[in-house]
């Protein structure tokens, strides 16, 4: 089956959900042009989950997706606190931001139970997961007539979603900004291109296959889809949408960094996900000592990422970013689709119609 | 230009230069079957290196390309010495396996100079360089009426290259099985996925852009060609061909690995460069002490890598391989050219032919 088939949607287009950067604006332009837009449910408390839900209603009658993280993330030791030279290092930056003392290293996200039963409730037409999937959701989903899809960042990452019964998989090559999806083995051993994972992953799985990382104009929608994927999830792309709304520090250091920039840390959350480095990723990185599980490393720098965000301090904040940012455009959501589109059109003819 | 033209061949494939595992019959089958077949001569003397090429111009009249190692890389400190623990480890390595003492670190490859002299003599078509190219060596090339190219791993080293006045610039993405090309700066930060970096680099420059990376099959050709690629240069693609040759470990390893095993290393030869993960590298990783530069630590585990090799032990030889390796065929270079081709005109057909 296609995916416009199984997501009911005219463009094999899905705008990557983004916790930390998206809009219901952003999700109802991207779904009313016609691809598949998408939130970021996973810090979302059910009450704020469903005002959300709610509020992209309000903007589109079109299917959306709504993502969380799967609740194996949460079973990290939550009582584990922070080292000493990490401890230090945070102080000394409150100390130059002049923010008050360290807050406690608290879980920041889910419970994805009680999110899960939002959305069924809500009945939200795509549901994703990222770090793997629970086959009892993957059940739920389905009995409530839903569809739910997840990130692979391995070929035996693909192969378990698909035994876990997933409606189609996204094939997350190493480019792609944001947390790595990887939730089997070690995550440097995950960072295999999006070239290389999608065919492989392709050939594979029977189910349809979705291409992410480093997808940001028609060039790469062409390309993915001559790899074999069935549609392409495009997140930094999306962040130059007016709609996205993301602080302009970010917006301005993504506009003037190149791919090299765009690193992978687990200094910011605790997980590994790639964005820009700064010094707080190189200063954390440095030191010679575990940092906090995800997502209590979240919880810790939270109140300094965002002073510095505000203060238009690239130093700290979190600026995640795939490496295909150089290729950014600023426009509305609706164009940019609009634009996808028929560029991608372009240029296939433009291909079938030169010599060898 | 196309490169077609550039390099006066049929088609836009370039077998990858491989030190380690290449033969006179693959350069030649390569380029009987119309793409461009390479040598790389980097260990070469330079009257081997002569005797290669005649033994090439035996079996072919078709252009080739014969690659070189930058001369740059031969001006690390040579006299540096193994660290204690690394050499603990290797001589109980050479006790394991029966071998005699570790031998003097010294450097392996080059003296480019001496090397280049000769492909200037011999008119050698085409001469790549990788880790980078030094400008008297591309107006000696470009006075001889022949072509050079080289290897970018960043939007950097690209414009470098561009520059230095290189005829096509080769976009190496992380995907890609051998050495890193990276000369400017930290190779971890020039691990770019293909899909990101080749549109960036063909934005960046206005010479003809050869797509490197995990292209395996026709669907990798055509996805390049849509991110804007003149041609694809392929490497462990090449590793199934019959007239390739590697030992028969390696090539059974290729056939049992994924692409998670493919693992980017400097504990092989002191430069980064991906291959099968084994025993070797992940012990001479986790020791806390700096290793050699390159070529010294490449000529310490010389002898360890070869009778490992040579006795079918996979814990310690150097296998390189792409993140495409799962991709893998075997059949004889002539029909894999043949196939490449054909089977890009299909999906291409195919693919314009589908509807959005």
């Amino acid at each position: 089956m296609s995916t416009e088939a199984l997501f009911n949607i005219q463009h094999p287009i899905l705008q990557a959900p983004m916790a930390g950067s998206g809009s219901t604006d952003l999700v109802a332009a991207v779904s009313n042009a016609g691809g598949l837009g998408a939130a970021g449910a996973a810090p979302m408390k059910p009450d704020v989950l469903r005002a959300h839900i709610h509020e992209i209603r309000g903007k589109t009658d079109k299917p959306f997706n709504i993502n969380l993280f799967a609740p194996a993330s949460e079973r990290y030791d939550q009582s584990l606190e922070l080292g000493p030279k990490a401890r230090a290092l945070l102080e000394s930056y409150h100390r130059e931001l002049g923010l008050a003392e360290l807050p406690e290293a608290r879980a920041l996200f889910g419970p994805a139970e009680a999110q899960l039963d939002v959305l069924i409730e809500e009945k939200v037409p795509v549901i994703s997961f990222h770090f793997g999937v629970e086959q009892d959701h993957v059940e739920r989903i389905h009995r409530a007539g839903l569809k739910v899809i997840s990130s692979a960042t391995t070929i035996g990452e693909a192969k378990t979603l698909e035994s876990l019964g997933v409606d189609a998989v996204i094939a997350q090559g190493a480019e792609a900004g944001g947390h790595r999806g990887t939730f089997l083995g070690n995550y440097r051993q995950a960072l295999i291109g999006t070239l290389a994972l999608v065919p492989q992953v392709v050939d594979a799985v029977d189910i349809p296959v979705i291409a992410a990382g480093g997808i940001m104009d028609a060039r790469g929608i062409v390309a993915c889809r001559a790899l074999g994927a069935s549609a392409v999830q495009m997140g930094t792309a999306f962040l130059g949408c007016s709609e996205t709304r993301i602080p302009p520090l970010w917006l301005q250091e993504l506009k003037s960094s190149s791919p090299s920039r765009a690193t992978v840390t687990t200094a910011m959350s605790g997980k590994p996900a790639r964005g820009l480095r700064n010094r707080y990723i190189s200063e954390m990185e440095s030191l010679d000592e575990p940092l906090l599980p995800y997502s209590l490393q979240y919880s810790v720098s939270a109140p300094l990422r965002k002073k510095a965000m505000d203060q238009g301090n690239p130093d700290f904040p979190t600026m995640w970013s795939g490496q295909g940012v150089q290729m950014l455009r600023e426009m509305p959501a609706a164009e940019l689709l609009e634009s996808l589109v028929r560029e991608s059109e372009e240029l296939l003819s433009q291909l079938a119609g030169s010599p060898d």
